[in-house]
């Protein structure tokens, strides 16, 4: 076995990579749910003044990363790090893409669906403990209009969704991951493996990733011999409400218990209660905002010290969907501590 | 700057990781190029025997990397290799996604354009160097009816093309890079910054993608200190014959002769004299499949010792397009040595 791996998916940091700043930005609907005030921005529609929804998202990457920048220290055009690691869920990640073109430094594009935040954590954290990089900037986002448009249909067509359709969240989280500074840690990253469990109902893909973050949650504890209770929080990316109680019972099927420290970022963003948004939140920018709007914060603030935060994304297309295939998951975990 | 990094752009590998394994499949029209018998398996018809295209470019895909997992010896289901890292250019890389449910490891997708080639050998690279994987699995397809149909029109529809456009390549690629054996390695990793020169002609991507070679290969000599005569042989990945001369108009500017020992993959797979592809080949094939199926051989031959492939990737999509936006391009260089 390599000699940073702990195990089949999981390796162990040697010099646990720093994020020395991190930042968040986030839409009207967001900027109205429980979370509203941890954001770092928020804008009052979701044009952003741009011309498209599509330039409106690659602003609110640009933005993130800009606010990431300036948080750790980093200023300079272009900024002083090694790579810049982002992906989104627009066809081709042109909000990435066209986001690199402005912060102008060496550019690995990623696509994980909605588990593109962690993704771009864990390979930025590697490339640092590697040697290879002092500093990288990860960037994910996604937005509601543009998402809808993209998959399903307009937003304006006003079409009726089923109880346990996800509300894709507008947003963009980015991260500084440093070699030295101060702040929270990536100890170990736990990648995931494509899993399919049969769903094959685009609407329903708390569902479909579910068993995905339980493989993945399942790995990581095994290989690094911790419990669930050793985390102060064990957060999923996107599930939502459904998702959210399905992994539950998937993880208690193999004796898995997530307790009152297990939650999903796609839950949290919004409040179910008086903000019309079905099963919750989904998009790469629902466990984005999260870790680096609220998570990281909670970190800073000494309420969480040690979370586990499971990025999940469901790996389909409108044109799989269409093909009649189902759809396949994959989640990846990185493990943060104080 | 960081242990193993030698310039703003370019990482040094410590202990190069080598290729123990590469296969190359392609499709009818490039089985009748000048590199038909180079390729590890060619296909009779676009489809494979698949219910539609964009099956038989994941079979193609699937078929590359068990192709080459044999020739590095790994059997067993799932293979033992650490990571799964590809990509393709169907939204939500479904190719790369659903071959990743069929490998069965932990996988990291990624998303370049026609770059995707070259960005899944550096990261490749960085992981196991540093010490993170064992055997790393790459891969990157294109197929040129299911690019055609999902960026411009159903190949059914014969709409006629602009001389200097290009030729999406049908074919996969695949590679198996390891910490020990033996093989070509992979000593250094210049990684691509976003540029854009102002093209906007969607049909002209060689023009796109020249400035990103030239910037590319100026960086990786400039940092490693080497001369382009230094190298048995520099490709691009798919600028075609017009990018082609134009990156050597391009680098000349910059007193950088690219010389006899200078050619591209998507003017090599073709013979325009008697096929009709216009510029020549495009797509993340064009590089897989050049370089796995006849560079690498070159290099077992003995006839290569030292090259530099540079894989170029036009970052637009069909939205940015019709959005009025320029195409921004990349282009990540990595050095095989014999």
């Amino acid at each position: 076995m390599a000699r940073k791996r702990i195990g089949p998916q999981t390796v162990k940091l040697e010099q646990p990579p720093v994020i020395i700043g991190a930042a968040a930005v986030a839409g009207p609907l967001e900027a109205q749910g429980p979370l509203g005030q941890e954001y770092d921005r928020t804008y009052p529609d979701l044009t952003l003044g741009q011309s498209s929804f599509e330039k409106a998202e690659r602003q609110m990457m640009i933005d993130a990363c800009n606010l990431a920048l300036q948080k750790a220290g980093i200023t300079g055009k272009p900024p002083a790090v090694d790579y810049f690691l982002a992906g989104d869920l627009l066809n081709q990640i042109i909000s990435a893409s066209f986001s690199g073109l402005e912060v102008g430094v060496p550019m690995y594009g990623l696509y994980g669906a909605c588990s593109t935040f962690c993704e771009s954590l864990a390979i930025g954290a590697q490339l640092i403990d590697g040697g290879y990089a002092d500093r990288v900037l990860c960037a994910a986002s996604s937005h509601n209009a543009a998402a809808e448009r993209q998959y399903r249909y307009p937003t304006e067509y006003g079409n009726q969704r089923k109880p346990y359709a996800q509300y894709t969240v507008t947003g963009a989280g980015a991260v500084v991951l440093a070699a030295i500074g101060e702040g929270p840690r990536i100890t170990y990253c736990t990648t995931g493996r494509v899993v399919d469990f049969g769903i094959a109902d685009p609407f329903n893909q708390g569902a479909a990733m579910a068993p995905a973050a339980v493989d993945t949650i399942e790995a990581h504890l095994r290989e690094t011999g911790r419990r669930v209770e050793d985390y102060d929080l064990i957060v999923t990316g996107d599930l939502a409400r459904f998702g959210r109680d399905m992994a539950r019972q998937l993880a208690a099927q193999r004796n898995l218990i997530l307790g009152g420290n297990y939650n999903d970022c796609g839950a949290m963003i919004y409040d179910h209660t008086r903000q019309d948004v079905h099963s919750g939140g989904s998009g790469c920018a629902s466990s984005a905002i999260v870790t680096c709007g609220h998570l990281l914060k909670e970190m800073a603030r000494g309420k969480l010290r040690r979370i586990l935060v499971v990025a999940t994304g469901a790996l389909l297309s409108p044109t799989t969907f269409q093909q009649g295939e189902n759809i396949p998951a994959i989640a990846h975990a990185v493990a943060l501590e104080a």
